[in-house]
């Protein structure tokens, strides 16, 4: 199929309008490259893919909403298109994907003017950027109330690794520090400026794509998912999607360094296990094989990967403190359908 | 790649939550089936697609939003939902592709309740059936607004139509007649009740998919698009994508029937023109070969085809009236950025 003359980084022509004018402007704005498979980008009614036979193709798609999801007192609007993008290419991590783009819905109410698009569309373009991910298309609409972000993403695999895969025996290993996120929504919520290293955390997460490659290739992961609704509700998932049990220990959690020094123990494991965002990986990996993917995750990434339980026979999660004995699940996942966040 | 086991018209087992049971729910109120290249369907990170070396694979998204593109005093919820989809797989008909699947991410207030959202789910599921389309996946939020739909579709083709392609010379054809679902949005906006057939033009438009894919196989179609915005609009937009200018010829157009008899013939053109959401095709066709295309649409599926212009060199559209003198464009394009609609 041959692409545009020109080629597909020069998007389509489009006729003169207030509409195309500022989607043309935004397509600018995020300057994103084009991945070798985009045989046609924005501009058209459709992007045209060209994914080799060897590969298939994985599609997912993520809502972010203003009042629900993030509140526009809390980022600033780069941070704000950035996460949107972030979020949803941890879809593809999740599956040890490599992303090929995303196409970027955007609704936005009156007072947001040309100039805070321009932001938004910036941090979109940095998302974009920093994991070689290109910018397919898109749809922009005015809203009678919200910010509203609906981000697809593209992404291709030889053998994309599932949640349904976990096998009694398993070990469960998690990637990088865990309550970040969480740590900077609970001091927004109480009022606080939340500690730089939570703040960041929270308004530049970071989609372990190239992680759950290095992972997928150098351990036996039988299953994998990216902890957006929080450690215990996205383990329940994998236990759920395998018909097996998962076990999490308390003291192994590996917590974000802002929760070093939390108020209690308790508190400080509630947000790492209980918080959602924090987009980093849960893996189950067969017993034995999970220390040369460490090693490399270490040397070469600067990513720890951590022990933090085991599969199972049974069903759901089960937590257990320092001396074995059971404990209470540290919080409840975030749920963006019945939460009044 | 193997499916799971019991195959992916099984949804992937989610943790219990009040979210995924609406989710499971609303998967099973769908209750699409699922092409032969969905490897997994929804439940996972990711959908898996595995398409064939010889096709290219499309996406491309839309978003509905409340008060801008329906009312829901309008429509039955069931309608809502089935339009949102429908105007999304209408821009994989502009490039005459086949669908495979549609992401629907849906933000909804809290009054939408459970048995509104199995309604919007059995409109969707209704459009995807009528059109051998699946539920790929999607996203579910609550909105502190209007109800948001964010439809992403995934289509294949051997040789997509661009909206680039259209050479001096060409002959303008558009399928089925104009006007039916501006109509409709006139007739509520004064107050009225709609004549049945502008009705369902504007609540159950029919993307033109197999009539795409018989255009291209019988016709030399140089370039194409749906109307979504309207003729004037939309041709403008393969002139602005093609380099060229088209003419519009007014005494040409098909108006939809309820139109026959309206208030005058400029208001009836000015609809059937101007307006937007009839999701009929626009083609640039290579002069002299549509005949045969024409035929087979008439004789199969009881559309018409009809030529409504040309393409010339220049830029932009032309309107003439019936002696051939320039006449003022019938309406401008619906814009659903800056329209107050």
């Amino acid at each position: 199929m041959s692409s545009r003359p020109g080629g597909p980084s020069r998007p389509g022509e489009m006729r003169p309008s207030p509409e195309f004018d500022r989607i043309r402007s935004l397509i600018q704005a995020v300057g994103a490259s084009y991945t070798p498979e985009v045989a046609l980008g924005p501009g058209d009614d459709a992007a045209i893919l060209d994914v080799t036979d060897s590969e298939v193709v994985l599609v997912s798609t993520d809502l972010s909403v203003e009042h629900v999801h993030f509140h526009r007192e809390w980022l600033t609007w780069d941070s704000i298109g950035f996460r949107a993008v972030a979020a949803a290419l941890s879809d593809l991590a999740a599956m040890a994907a490599r992303p090929i783009g995303v196409l970027v819905s955007l609704a936005i109410p009156p007072e947001v003017d040309d100039r805070t698009l321009d932001e938004i569309a910036g941090g979109v373009g940095e998302c974009l950027r920093e994991h070689g991910a290109s910018l397919l298309g898109g749809d922009l609409s005015r809203s009678p109330g919200p910010v509203v972000f609906d981000v697809t993403v593209i992404g291709a695999a030889v053998d994309p690794v599932r949640r349904s895969g976990a096998l009694p025996g398993d070990e469960l290993w998690v990637s990088g520090r865990l309550g970040g996120a969480a740590a900077a929504a609970a001091a927004w919520a109480g009022g606080l400026e939340p500690h730089p290293a939570a703040r960041r955390a929270f308004e530049r997460p970071t989609p372990r794509l190239i992680e759950a490659r290095v992972l997928s290739e150098n351990a036996e992961v039988h299953a994998m998912i990216d902890l957006s609704d929080g450690l215990t509700a996205d383990a329940a998932q994998i236990a759920a999607a395998s018909g097996v049990a998962v076990l999490l220990e308390s003291e192994r959690v590996p917590l974000n360094q802002v929760l070093e020094n939390w108020a209690s123990p308790e508190a400080a494991l509630a947000l790492a296990a209980g918080g959602g965002e924090d987009y980093e990986l849960l893996a189950a990996i067969a017993p034995g094989t999970a220390q040369p993917a460490a090693r490399k995750l270490a040397r070469e990434l600067g990513v720890g990967l951590t022990r933090v339980g085991s599969v199972t026979e049974g069903s759901g999660v089960t937590w257990i403190g320092g001396k074995g004995e059971g404990i209470e699940p540290p919080a409840a996942g975030f749920d963006h359908f019945s939460a009044e966040a």
